[in-house]
């Protein structure tokens, strides 16, 4: 018999279909076509092909815009939104629009173009890491924006226009629709419970263990109980904390090490499946909302990884309704047993 | 300048990228790879090949699950929801689940294996709307169904897993979270305004006229302020109704003229694009509930079609953030100029 699953903090109904009971072989394996290096705009040697660099990490003296860069980040040559700007919000009869400022910049993860993100050593995803909490907080001193998203898109049915390893970080002035439910959600189980949301689940995850992925101490990946993905797998700090950006620096090998841990297992179980991942932090918090004053409390940044395995219907972008062949339980135990 | 767009209805802000100003020619297009009718069990001569029909509009006196029938539906070979059984809702610790108990169909609309629903003659289109009203009533007596859903994925890229044209129902126990937001979202306007938010779209829609498509009198078609997605079109009734069972039979040739129109439109405009469409109507009202006394009122049936024209990037998931490069009023305008 399916089942149908419940995601406690959005309200989000799945189909489980059992009975599918879709294994690791049963995936189509699209082959990533990697663009020739030459070419590329994120290889060292082509920096003038990208827009000035906003930020990397460099080796001694090299210059901005040459190679020598580890890690470097760069606006998006065809930015979504624009940097410059008043926002303008305005009307148009029953209509509102604003102008599209924001912020549109490329993590450039590596030099190496033929490695993807869980091929890199576990200190280079470090930095990545730290990479990302670096524009995070530059881009939040900008009061013009409500919230940061950073996510990535590994591969072309993932999205990625370009096969070089790579990130993206948008900053919106107004909070995503998907952002505001789930702190919604948090907020609405906080005010009943006087506990996170996600600090429950992590405590019914590990009392079951039959959805963990890895679990290091400090950090600690599942496939969530209402799964929309076969072999989705969620990211989290065991210790309570709202804010990726507060995340100390102490911390960040234990975090490397668990996405480089989860990479590694999709890679393997999966034949490199390409996937997609975001990481789901805190708003910006100027300026400070009523409603939100309790996000320290309420609110549990982690990472969600939804590997692209099966098509997507069109109606679950019109319905909010997903099929899962691919029970939670099943992705996990496949996953804790690759080496 | 780009722009940010909220959809009236969801809240839901979308950013508009003028300057990419993309043209139907700018996307890349995908043969369709139509399987062979020989082994395709929903061609005429293999009934056998699916399980027994549940409806069908036949000629004259043949016999179900023989060739002789015109439309044909059958239950899903494998179905993501069974028909048998009681909900057993239940709580497993802090998550929440059920039986998935429900009905999934599959709306057979031609014998003839090579064509699309937007190729089929309006007559036909007509006799598959009315299918759709047939199975509705049906379902909604069954009193555990909350919702039934039904839509369309066009071509293997829209999710289609055989290329024979049909459609998919599916009833289920919950109402889609994406439903409900619709609901609350018109309810919304409606307290504040005792209008219905669709009426009022429909209004200003036709005072601009700058993103109609089609306006056959009955039934108006237009790209949405806040469209999600290139091309994309919402097709609904000028007159105000929430359900789309209640469409009266003398109304049916011109919801089936609306639609051929709109799908040759954008088979001419854009070479046969694969596409999805959901049709938005009323949940089941039974059992009626407080909240939903006046959806009479305040909602509004109608289909949206959307073409799977660009790579979906996986952050659209994440964060219900869409970025759209064709502006809805440039895709309206190649609509509308396509004989």
């Amino acid at each position: 018999m399916p089942e149908l699953r419940k995601d406690p903090i959005l309200g989000r109904w799945v189909i489980i279909a059992w009975e599918r009971g879709v294994r690791p072989s049963d995936f189509q394996h699209v082959e990533e076509q990697r663009g020739s290096a030459d070419t590329c705009p994120f290889c060292p040697g082509n920096e003038g092909k990208t827009p000035p660099e906003v930020y990397a990490i460099r080796n001694g003296d090299t210059k901005p815009d040459t190679s020598g860069w580890n890690i470097r980040v760069v606006p998006n040559k065809f930015p979504a939104l624009r940097i410059e700007g008043e926002m303008g919000r305005r009307g148009i009869g029953m209509y509102d629009m604003m102008n599209g400022v924001g912020a549109h910049e490329v993590i450039i993860e590596t030099t190496d173009h033929t490695k993807t993100l869980g091929d890199l050593p576990i200190d280079q995803v470090a930095l990545v890491m730290n990479t990302y909490q670096v524009r995070l907080r530059d881009l939040h001193n900008d009061t013009r924006f409500r919230y940061v998203l950073i996510f990535k898109n590994e591969g072309q049915r993932a999205g990625a226009s370009l096969s070089h390893s790579h990130s993206q970080l948008i900053a919106t002035p107004v909070t995503p629709k998907r952002v505001k439910e789930e702190l919604q959600g948090a907020q609405a189980h906080y005010m009943a419970k006087e506990r996170c949301i996600f600090c429950d689940i992590i405590g019914q995850e590990v009392d079951s263990g039959a959805r963990i992925v890895y679990d290091n101490g400090k950090f600690i990946a599942f496939c969530p109980y209402a799964s929309r993905f076969p072999f989705e797998i969620w990211l989290m700090p065991k210790q309570h904390s709202c804010d990726f950006e507060a995340l100390a620096k102490g911390d960040i090998p234990a975090l490397a090490d668990a996405l480089h841990v989860v990479l590694d297992k999709l890679a393997k179980a999966l034949n490199r499946p390409q996937y997609n991942y975001v990481l789901h932090t805190s708003p910006n918090r100027y300026p400070r909302r009523a409603h939100w004053a309790t996000i320290e409390d309420d609110y549990h940044w982690h990472i969600e990884i939804m590997p692209r395995l099966t098509r997507i219907a069109g109606f679950e972008w019109g319905t909010g309704f997903y099929i899962n062949p691919t029970p939670p339980e099943d992705a996990a135990k496949y996953l804790r047993e690759v080496e």
